[in-house]
């Protein structure tokens, strides 16, 4: 098949590129960089280094004997857009091309308006540009868990069976986002449930966990192939930011009671899942929501592994409570629906601690980047709006 | 009261400066006048002659004995809703400033983004300026009940308790719009939940019905005061445009079947409800939501009543079916609520053949008007991207 990839640069959209191109398939896409602006923005960098477009496209071609099929640009160039998918003529497109920190949305007005923006008419630029250059075409879109927000009841897959004062209908399942990058995402997620009933375009979308790693099977021993991996306050997530803070001796920093539960997988899992989506397209006007992760976790939990499989290296590594600079429930029902990919042939990575030990070991020679960068390790972007860095809490 | 309003120009805004004014509160507001450029786009003009914001601002001044405080600007423009808003202080803040149309948003790739933006980013920067300069106010944000599509379902009030697989919530109403403007107020929902949530701003949601009219009680008989009334196949709703066609003798364009039902109300109405609202602000960190109608009409009652009330005036008018620009249910179940608004007082004009003939006097003498521009009363924006005229269906 030809995949392109929108945010190919990224750091689910490189290895994606290499998964896909391992299985056979021809890949193409598109970046405009933003993400290694946005975490320059932030003062940090990548733990693990990683070399520019050309480099990747070099490597790549010697890996795997086939072109990487890239362009430089930004989606909301709509005209860029549409003749970069005319060019291509995918028969699945992958839209990776988001902001994706919630911390990021959160900063002030502007930042929030930036977010929306890029991520709603990035999207929304994408829905049409689909249907003028590729409408047969399936879009894979990746939505987030954090869609749904905590409700008491559990998440079903997109759609659920309502009974309402005696009558029933089928009907999106509510969302309770968490952060305006959160709600970009809500917004996308309905924009493009519309595109499929009006134009017939066919769509998986996929409300993905937070994906951890460093590593997938194509990356082997050549550096020139690894991933971006953040642990700033807006670009790392949760794992990411206690492995690399345990890897420099600082506490690793629980928001609060540390129970907020989440859904969870691993890079590897993460590739694996999103190829099912696009080998198994859905027929045309099909608008199908997929849950995309390989189990739930609270945040103290994660971070007890963590600890774990550190001192198993030789580190001390002390866990602590920070004020939380989000508003979000700290203990809560979670019980999100994982069947449509299990039923499409999904089988979970089920020891994610072997994970977090390969990622540990893969980032210990770059401890000395993640240490140049330890002042900005605490965050100071708060919900309320404020910037004040966060402080440990007594009381645990 | 200090109220102040985004719009101030438009179809509501200007109305709603006046009987707030007459009910002894103080006014101010922006608008960037994109309103009068939208209609001039689709080569239309309003049936009613209105003057620009000068002569508006004297005859305020005239009837009112009060000041109209105006600045011209653009919400997109965040510094300078920010200052305005800071400058004026208000009370309440009613945001009417965006973009209205459906068939607007639906004309090709660049109208849907700039609907998109410009209702999601100027919303969103009114949240962000209101937290910043007037926390306390109380935001009346204009939604639309399009924004809940027609499930097969009554359709509460904003929010819904949920069984679901024995466990309990309550979670917002599923929306399902049907065009990307309606989206847009959608996802402007959705944040401002959000924004009540995180930062105890106050709001309320108003999923306002189909307006029309020509009058309220303020207006008298100074042509100064009036507000526009569109009849092009984007400003235009559908009893304007039946009014607008019946009195130049053209077909009353029925699209489809003309069993869809939606909810309506009079201009007078529309203004007693949302000073409802204004009086009677919920506390802080309240998000509400009203449902805003008089009642539910199917378009072919509707067209038989204009049908009526003109050939009382003289008029022969006949009623015709044209095949439907838009991807819609043509029939289907509809029982949304309105209680909120009639437990706080608000009293439904029960008679609209009688608001449809005072709107067929007032429109008399401005015949000309409409005839001028009777080439383009059949529509020829379709849901599916096409562009092309439609025409009568046969089989009706």
């Amino acid at each position: 098949m030809r995949v392109f990839i929108a945010g190919i640069d990224g750091y689910l959209g490189w290895p994606l590129a290499q998964h896909l191109a391992a299985r056979g398939h021809t890949v193409g896409g598109v970046d405009a960089f933003l993400r290694r602006e946005w975490v320059a923005e932030m003062g940090s960098h990548s733990a693990i280094p990683i070399c520019d477009i050309d480099e990747r496209q070099h490597a790549f071609r010697e890996h795997f004997g086939t072109e990487l099929h890239f362009r430089q640009g930004d989606l909301l160039d709509y005209d860029f857009l549409r003749t970069s998918l005319q060019d291509f003529q995918p028969d699945a497109v992958v839209h990776l091309g988001e902001m994706p920190s919630a911390a990021y949305s959160m900063i002030d007005a502007a930042h929030a308006a930036f977010t929306q923006q890029n991520n709603v008419i990035g999207s929304l630029n994408l829905l049409w540009a689909m249907k003028e250059a590729c409408p047969d075409a399936h879009l894979v879109k990746l939505g987030t868990m954090g869609e749904y927000g905590t409700p008491n009841v559990d998440i079903p897959e997109g759609f659920f069976e309502v009974d309402f004062r005696g009558r029933k209908d089928s009907l999106p399942f509510p969302r309770q986002a968490g952060s305006f990058y959160h709600w970009s995402k809500v917004h996308d997620s309905n924009n493009t449930m519309f595109a499929c009933k009006i134009w017939g375009l066919r769509s998986t979308d996929i409300m993905q966990g937070v994906v951890f790693g460093t590593q997938i099977d194509t990356m082997e021993d050549d550096p020139r192939l690894r991933s971006r991996l953040d642990f700033d306050q807006c670009f790392g997530t949760v794992i990411h930011r206690f492995c690399c803070q345990a890897l420099i001796g600082h506490p690793l920093t629980i928001y609060g009671a540390g129970q907020q539960t989440r859904g969870f997988l691993p890079l590897r899992d993460s590739m694996a899942c999103m190829t099912i989506a696009i080998e198994s397209p859905p027929a045309a006007g099909e608008y199908r929501v997929f849950n995309q992760f390989e189990s739930c976790y609270r945040v103290d939990e994660l971070a007890a592994m963590v600890q774990a499989e550190a001192e198993n290296l030789g580190l001390q590594v002390c866990l602590k409570h920070y004020g939380n600079p989000r508003t979000e429930a700290e203990k809560h029902y979670y019980n999100p629906d994982r069947n449509h990919l299990v039923a499409l042939g999904y089988e979970p990575t089920t020891n994610i601690r072997d994970e977090i030990r390969i990622m540990l070991s893969d980032l210990l020679p770059h401890r000395a980047r993640i240490q140049e960068k330890a002042d900005i390790l605490l965050p100071d972007i708060r919900w309320d709006g404020t910037k004040a860095r966060t402080s440990v809490i007594e009381s645990y």
